[in-house]
């Protein structure tokens, strides 16, 4: 028993393995697109194929990028010495909107987790100490998230880093605990930058 | 000030684009799309435009199709003398979940909505008279949906359609009325298409 012509099956098939996209939503949307003019699905096609090829990981940073290094490394006007290390390109993105932080960034892709299979050695832990080497780094700001992965990962961290000699900060838990850095208010993480203190 | 690489930046826009798909929904499908392997964003890119090249309306009864006449037409298995009347293509896919009608479809494109400057002229009525003519249709099912527009297209089709001497029925309210077609549970609207009585 089928319902829609195969090509129209195939784009809710393929809608619907969208995060947060179930079946019904993944139907309305291509739909949607089906009735809307023909641009607007072959933008969005042009946009996924464009992304998909031209978007790489920063070799510096580890942020989205298609040039690299990314054009946060690559500006002039930002500080050199202090790193903000984060979880995700979210984060960055977030950061970035509050406006409250100049310096440079360090992107883990993730966060330790034991119940995920996450271990330390599938962050960009190696990366971060070999951007460290120059000297030219005082300050780590660590900003991952303010839930139990995020503190132990910033735990772990700080110890690794002792031996170095550096300010190694932590964001103010001014954030709701349990939550998640990518959907925090502005302010509140802008708070939170402010009231980092220094972790012994 | 701009906080992503450009290709993220059109992605977020394209996506952003979509019905009920606000910008923070936007960049979460985006960054996934970019974390997960190439493959899922150049399906979905492939899905679209083979979506959008092959899938257009069959001219027979209007629903999406990638070939004229579409299966439902062209399906031998289903009655030829009932036709029900639907304003949509999610509407043929509600009716067909039901499994309880086995003739063919006419799709208006919309329902009669003065308020939004969609008068008769604008829907598919001029081809389902046409449909007509050969005699072979015997009833008319208008199951528009159960709202002001929908019952104001099924009296005016009604009224069209008297000098022809057909049966014209319309779906029972059972579905709670403002309600939407699209999203009636399938035992609600198959009972809505049992207990449907000829418009006088």
């Amino acid at each position: 028993m089928h319902f829609y012509a195969r090509p129209v099956a195939r784009l809710i098939d393929e809608l619907s393995k969208l995060p947060g996209i179930g079946p019904k939503t993944a139907q309305r949307l291509a739909f949607h697109l089906l009735n809307a003019p023909a641009d607007v699905a072959l933008s969005l096609a042009r946009a996924l194929e464009e992304a998909r090829t031209a978007i790489s990981y920063c070799s510096v940073c580890g942020n989205f990028t298609d040039d690299d290094p990314c054009f946060i490394c690559r500006d002039e006007r930002r500080r050199r010495d202090v790193i903000c290390v984060v979880e995700r390109p979210r984060d960055v993105v977030a950061m970035e909107k509050t406006r409250a932080f100049k310096g440079l960034y360090h992107v883990l892709h993730g966060a330790i987790s034991p119940m995920d299979g996450v271990g330390p050695e599938q962050l960009r832990i190696k990366e971060l100490f070999k951007r460290l080497e120059g000297g030219e780094v005082l300050e780590l700001i660590l900003a991952t998230n303010p839930n139990v992965e995020g503190d132990a990962t910033a735990l772990y961290l700080a110890g690794l880093l002792k031996p170095l000699n550096l300010k190694v900060t932590r964001i103010a838990h001014g954030l709701p605990v349990g939550a998640d850095l990518e959907y925090a208010d502005q302010i509140t993480l802008s708070k939170s930058l402010e009231g980092r203190r220094e972790m012994k």
